[in-house]
């Protein structure tokens, strides 16, 4: 019998179907106009070739505030069509620089623009709160007749009927849809790396990674190819790369912003929520995008959402001291398990040490609860089926596995085909584990923690093995916010004297040097209780006024 | 080899345990001062007893409104010690009459009560929103150092270290426990039967059941042995013995009530919640006992709940009529599975046609989306380990397993022990179905829906199959009321031209005359968006009172 029409489809080579989706982005890239010119020789540091490149209206755009730029478009100050051909531009570079696009959209977005300038002259009034602004998104956030692959190979003709929840909330809100993103094959690394596209590099470092798995949308909005973007987080998937880029990223708590319409495995497993949440430039950005999103009531399409509107009033009591905030503070800078690099160390006790001074403040130390065994309960519940659906997905292609998704699925003794029986019981140390931990958080009578992203700043490509510092938050369900502060410094040197306290403590001990991670973006975490998102937005938006963040520049 | 001592107590026979627990119970009711005599002739309709054997006062104190008790109990107008020698006196009464008591606990109860009344003279105030109320419990909610077996004969030497969640804050509101109250086995029936005590049975009819698997409360409630008492839902489980008993019930939304401290089985299954909630003699209580937990914010020790205050703006905008509400009501009044009875079909077309003449109420049909489908994918979902658990517990210790324990598990076609995958493929429907069933409710625009709350009013013992009506709000996690209306009248006769439609439909057919449910309360169930608890509790205030509701006396 002769091979059916699929079949013989089926049978095209991976390597055939990633240079074709290789093309296929080139030729996005190249509908970009005036065109981006080829960088011959990439820089370890792309941050500054921007500027060379770019004209100063371009940079001025995309160097601005989302919030300002929101401000510009909606009193027609600044077009739509100006402002989206300037992030094109940005975004067409910031892929030949750092390689972190998956197709650009610009004929659609600038007909969008367009409209949506004609609209504003038409009603003398913009059409939403995200008028006219171009945001990015990571590939999986499925568009309506837009192929959507997730990075296996295998899925390559996939495509969605409609736009994921969360894409329509933003159209409506008068956003404007021009690039998407790339991730890691099995979007469950703590970096960028698949058989399309090879590795997504960190713009500050090429040799580090963008991190991830939203890693695309990290390195885009870090050299500000981008000024808002989507990404998603079950282990720190939008706070890795955030942090790795020197921007701001949002992992709300599960239930409040829209989640339908994905491309990925594991979608209907509920013992880890992931969630959708924004990068950007500014935390300004990080706010409009949840607000728009919740203001718009998503929960009544979606009924697994939790209807608790965007809390606008103060979340915190004035202070005596006429502050206007009266805020506790816990600082967390070790997990017990990892402890963090020195530039990490460095920065948290600078920030420690200068928040004291800061009125209505109050920094206590916040001692970690059993954080290795957090890691241990997360990384048995994240594949339950063993991996089975991840495994089946890449070797469907004949795609070779990544490294790193070796090491989490294969190397990862946690990794187990469970029974309902034993999934329940891991249930049930979650949650008592979550019980612990809200009482834990309650006697320390804090209202926000501060703590590292990672162990480190942005490490070198496959490298990125320890996720205890974001996972934790994952498994407890709290908001965080990461936002940069610092770079990693000459003066960072390695504490020669410090003696490993276990394997993976060894492991990332010796993975640095001021050297190898030079140059690199230096971020912090907030995290707050369980659907205190308002509260943690709040308390940095304070913190960082007063203490005048960040004290780096990162464009 | 000698057995050791475990092992001989192992050997215990079910039926001894059974009797030692038995006369354990009775022991507990002997206590109650002055005794209640043993009724010898038991009637078929136990409702009228108490008034010939309780003084006047005590009948008036357990036929009051617990609103109207708190207000006397706050104001020391009536001692806690004198409402709760009355509830275990009626209680006491209630198990001789109709079998639904686990124990009683008069000696902690009037000490407290005694301690309650002290503080009360001495702060010159209540001690907080329950102040000296006697409620009744489930047995299955863990009271510290005091055996909890949910049951399960095999788990007859179980004993929690720690209250329930609930009952600290009930405790710490002022509340007075003194009753516990039976379950059926698996705690998986719409009856209450067990090998402990056999079955609880209806006040109004002993030939029928009480419902359940809250039955023994509602069973309490419904003759008034109690006024406020704790059930839990998963399929009908409160609503069930409310309707039965002609009492109010409400299941709440999940994440809204504690449920920390239970004994059952499965208590870390998440694709489908179980909740805990009231069941009362008014919406009052109903109303009293929800706010009262939600106002003491359980979600800062339970992480598992979700932080939304008691709403207690009104829910509705004015209507233009001058009315205070605008309200669209929708009526379902079959499923279009199962037919209800004539009983049920009539009451809900009386409240349909009165409710159009209420100011500021508009009422629309409302069509079923798919209701069978509902069921197939909770009862699918509710024993994902094949009901291995049950079993295990039920074959502990060699009872046998009731009629209606093996109908749900046993000749459930759809229990089946679920691989992981096959439980993310179940989840996936089930969220597929909500997320349709959102937009089918959104379409109708209705704010709660008037319908059944099962196939008929209270059905003869072991024949409480069809769980449709009340399972359906559980798959869709639906906040839901259930209050009395009426009462099967003679002249609610059989259809004798219905032809059923299934097999399902003609088991329930066949189960009905007016003969043989005689006398039993018809009620309604009032349902909400996910929530939306207050809404539909604010809806049946309006609509109760605008309509003389219940039209029917139960005492």
């Amino acid at each position: 019998m002769l091979p059916a029409a699929s079949s013989s489809k089926a049978l095209e080579s991976w390597q055939s179907i990633a240079k074709r989706t290789q093309q296929q982005r080139e030729a996005t890239i190249a509908a970009v106009h005036p065109p981006i010119p080829d960088i011959l020789d990439l820089p370890l540091d792309s941050t500054p070739i921007p500027k060379t490149i770019l004209t100063p209206t371009e940079i001025s755009i995309t160097e601005s505030d989302p919030v300002d730029l929101l401000a510009k478009l909606s009193s027609a100050s600044l077009s739509s069509v100006d402002v989206t051909k300037a992030f094109l531009r940005r975004a067409a570079l910031a892929q030949k620089l750092v390689n972190c696009i998956t197709e650009l959209m610009p004929q659609a977005a600038l007909e969008r623009a367009g409209w949506l300038d004609s609209y504003l002259k038409r009603h003398g009034k913009p059409i939403g709160p995200l008028h006219g602004l171009p945001i990015s998104t990571k590939e999986m956030i499925n568009i309506a007749r837009q192929s959507c692959n997730a990075a296996f190979i295998s899925w390559h003709d996939r495509t969605p009927t409609a736009n994921a929840h969360i894409l329509d909330i933003l159209l409506d809100a008068g956003a404007v849809l021009y690039a998407r993103t790339t991730q890691p094959q099995t979007l469950m690394h703590l970096e960028t790396s698949s058989n399309y596209f090879g590795a997504t590099v960190n713009p500050f470092n090429r040799l580090l990674t963008s991190g991830g798995s939203s890693g695309g949308e990290g390195a885009l909005v870090g050299i500000r190819g981008s000024c808002l973007g989507i990404g998603t987080d079950i282990g720190g998937s939008i706070r890795s790369p955030a942090a790795n880029n020197g921007v701001y990223g949002l992992r709300p708590t599960s239930g409040r912003l829209p989640m339908q319409g994905m491309t990925a495995t594991m979608l209907s497993a509920e013992h880890i929520l992931a969630v959708i949440g924004p990068l950007s430039t500014s935390l300004g950005g990080v706010k409009v995008f949840t607000k728009t999103l919740i203001d718009a009531r998503p929960w009544v399409r979606e009924p697994g959402l939790v209807p608790l509107p965007w809390k606008t009033e103060a979340q915190f009591p004035a202070g005596k001291d006429g502050s206007g905030k009266r805020m506790r503070v816990g600082v967390l800078t070790d997990d017990g398990v990892v402890r963090p690099h020195p530039p990490i160390l460095r920065a948290l006790s600078a920030l420690a040490e200068k928040l004291k001074h800061v009125p209505g403040v109050e920094v206590v130390p916040f001692a970690p609860l059993a954080h290795d065994t957090a890691w241990t309960i997360i990384s048995s519940l994240y594949f339950a089926d063993g991996g089975s659906e991840e495994s089946s997905a890449i070797e469907a292609s004949g795609e070779p596995w990544r490294p790193l998704s070796k090491f989490i699925l294969h190397e990862n003794k946690n990794v187990k085909k469970l029974s309902i029986a034993e999934m329940w019981d891991l249930t049930a140390q979650r949650d008592a584990y979550r019980t612990a931990y809200a009482e834990h958080w309650e006697d320390s009578g804090i209202d926000v923690l501060l703590c590292p992203v990672g162990p480190g700043a942005a490490p070198q490509l496959d490298t990125a093995r320890y996720w205890g510092y974001t996972a934790q938050w994952n498994l407890l369900d709290y908001p965080c916010l990461v936002a940069p502060v610092s770079k990693v410094l000459p003066t960072d040197t390695v504490d020669e004297s410090y003696v490993p306290r276990n394997e993976d403590d060894a492991y990332n001990h010796l993975l640095y040097s001021p050297e190898k991670y030079a140059n690199a973006p230096v971020s912090v975490q907030l995290v707050g209780r369980r659907y205190e998102d308002e509260k943690v937005v709040e308390a940095w938006e304070y913190v960082q006024g007063k203490l005048g963040l960040p004290w780096a520049a990162y464009v």
